[in-house]
């Protein structure tokens, strides 16, 4: 693929220079990484616990020693205001006081009982006024909500038919981690049952008239979709269309499920209340606890009442599969409550929103002052490149603004200067514990890199 | 089916009557409880954040203030000496101090990077001593880590299907979440994707022509089992038979994935270890954290060259699909050195193996003194209680002895005196916090209920 227009401004042979330079600037700067890594791979793939900490970036991975507010550093005492915050599971901050008091003082009342304890029903009551829905169940991350979503729909409609738009995410679930169009599904990364798959189908976000012909079947269980798409960049949707996603599935029977794991963060109550959506289901995850490990979902009245008809019951009654447990711990449920009170609150929300609006307003300068026509994305706290004069409709579009080389080169950059990137199907975005000094940070970084490549 | 020959002696009329009486005493003595479960149905399905609280019980869920030891107190302000340890999640005690200490530490310093700790070195060398595997990677929970064995499994062997034996339980997954026989799998719960099932085999437990037939369609990925089953009370393997399943997936090209969630706990390395079995993949969870939740899981040295040679890298490789954003977080990675290390150590395993035969020792007493010909199973901190004079060999053996109304009597006599029972799949279990005198409760309390209901 071509490079998008608006990049014909960068020296393709400069950046490939700047690249080189500033990857063994990196280098220089984390040889203990370095050694760390080298000492971990006989005892780990790649020398890290989980393998998209070695394949999300170009670069050797750095291990972080500590971090506390929006800034960590690293084990060679580099540090770092990071724009990435674990994809947005650090969006309240690595450490934020309260979440951590809460973690502290539930552990040593109690960390696992498989029974319910007082926090879960204040959680619970939190989500209903936030969502606007009133059941809730927990689980230990969206990959969990989003499968007990699908299987919860699947059994309420007899259906068994998914449909996700072009550039989904929605966890690591054999259902949802698929690829293909109207017609089929099939696996969409190596290992994956490929029957699983076969249950899916892909339309392209924004059309309306693909998706009306894929619930036309009149087999589809359910529509699984962020409000807006944040794991290719962002796409938002155009005026009407998750209105029209809206009465499309209701008159054709089919459940909606909204996946907020993202855009909890954005905006209080979510995409969900700040639009007037009306989800059957609502999952969420990363923030969610503050850095704490946990996942939810909300749902309707009829689909809880749905749930607790069909609750399975061991030896006595087969019901719906849901539950783990560890799922709905005590730790996670206390770490909900924090993060919900003490952080995620309206002033909150709206402060983080002002800070990603500076956040954009700072790129769009720092390409503009350069003749550069790129966009900013504004979502909240997100925000992130738009390598074109026209935002993305739908991941085809999104797809090309992930320049690679682009990113890889102004990583690195950036890096080395003490800014953490976001990984590349993602953007920068504020968190709760950015100050508008620190948001400031991204925009003067990102302008010393286009200096630098910009012919 | 007929109760067992060897509880003819249990008066049936009797026990419904002491049920009722029991059970009238136990809402007495759990009204806050009730109210709260009350005010909770309109917020969560039954009242509580995830399913299995309800469904695991034939009476209200209890809710639960706080937990020291192995013992807890619910919010009516009853203490239990807990001997299900929520499903063995909670081993280490519910708050055992050394855990509770390294989660508050580390979450001082940073919850979620998204990137690598030294914890995590430090966690995968102490796994790679127990178990004798190399390679390590984290999940959230043992569900995360038997999908992502599955997937490296399939991706690695190039066959598409899975076995696993009567009686199985590997989490929350769809392959795994099976009912069937040797010819086809089906789904073993509601609202499941029928299509993944269909794809695992059955086979019983203890039968190696049955295993040998199936693997011999040469078309076999992994076969998955627990070393001895815990999820039927315990069932053991034969004489040989462990050893039979290693040199039949040998000579067929089938991986061996053993799930120790479970008997993680019943000694140090596992039952891998204590008995010298040499799987491909070990699969762990539960009381891997010490209450925080976490799953590993461990392989040879060629898996882990595998899994790094197959690394997804967004954008750039698809690769085998494992991880997570939220896996491998600081937090659980610290709370598994800390339970390793402080916990679940040599000396430790030797404590709560003796507790675990004493408590197996005192069952047999009260049932024998009884004319009871019951036999106590003996799986290290794992006990539990076969109604028939020969221990199982496989699930439909096994099933007899999970008597709903023995269970649900007995459930609610022993609570009603401070006794919490393990759930109806499982048996009483020593944690590594149960003194001799905690144990010797449960084997008096059984006296007791025995008392009442034998004719």
């Amino acid at each position: 693929m071509l490079p998008p227009m608006t990049t014909t401004a960068i020296d393709r042979t400069r950046l490939r220079e700047v690249h080189a330079r500033e990857r063994a600037r990196f280098e220089e700067r984390t040889r203990r990484s370095a050694a760390l890594t080298a000492r971990a791979r006989p005892l780990m793939p790649d020398g890290v616990p989980m393998a998209w900490m070695a394949g999300l970036y170009d670069h050797g991975p750095v291990h972080v020693a500590h971090g506390e507010g929006c800034r960590f550093t690293d084990v060679d005492g580099n540090t770092y205001i990071d724009f990435n915050q674990a994809d947005l599971a650090a969006s309240c901050g690595f450490a934020p006081p309260a979440v951590v008091a809460a973690i502290a003082e539930r552990a040593a009342r109690g960390m696992q009982f498989l029974l319910p304890v007082e926090e879960g029903i204040e959680a619970a009551r939190l989500l209903a006024v936030r969502y606007d829905l009133p059941g809730w169940q927990f689980t230990l991350s969206a990959s969990g909500a989003n499968a007990e979503a699908i299987r919860l729909a699947r059994h309420r409609t007899g259906r068994p038919i998914v449909v996700v738009f072009g550039g989904h995410y929605h966890g690591h679930l054999d259902d949802t981690l698929v690829t293909g169009d109207e017609q089929h599904g099939a696996p969409g990364l190596l290992g994956l049952n490929p029957r699983a798959a076969a249950d899916t189908r892909l339309v392209p976000f924004n059309d309306l008239d693909a998706l009306e012909r894929v619930l036309a079947g009149e087999d589809v269980a359910a529509v699984v979709t962020e409000p807006a798409l944040t794991n290719v960049g962002v796409v938002l949707p155009d005026d009407g269309f998750l209105a029209g996603v809206r009465a499309a599935t209701r008159a054709h029977g089919t459940l909606l499920v909204l996946d907020e794991t993202h855009t909890q963060t954005v905006a209080y109550g979510g995409l969900t209340r700040a639009w007037g959506l009306e989800p059957d289901v609502v999952t969420l995850g990363k923030s969610l606890g503050g850095g704490m490990p946990v996942g939810a979902y909300g749902m309707t009245a009829e689909l809880r009442d749905h749930l607790e008809e069909y609750r399975d019951a061991f030896g006595r009654v087969t019901g719906i599969a849901t539950g783990g447990t560890t799922y709905a711990n005590p730790l996670s449920l206390a770490a909900v409550v924090a993060t919900l009170t003490r952080v995620q609150t309206p002033d909150g929300f709206d402060r983080v929103r002002a800070l990603g609006a500076r956040l954009a307003d700072g790129i769009e300068a720092q390409a503009g002052e350069r003749g550069l026509p790129w966009r900013a994305h504004r979502l909240g706290c997100r925000s992130g490149i738009c390598l074109e004069p026209e935002l993305p409709r739908n991941a085809e579009d999104a797809a090309r603004s992930i320049d690679a080389a682009l990113v890889d080169a102004r990583r690195l950059h950036l890096a080395n200067r003490g800014i953490w990137d976001a990984i590349a199907s993602a953007g920068p975005a504020a968190s709760f514990a950015h100050t508008e000094a620190d948001v400031d940070a991204y925009p003067e970084a990102l302008g010393g890199f286009l200096d630098d490549v910009v012919g």
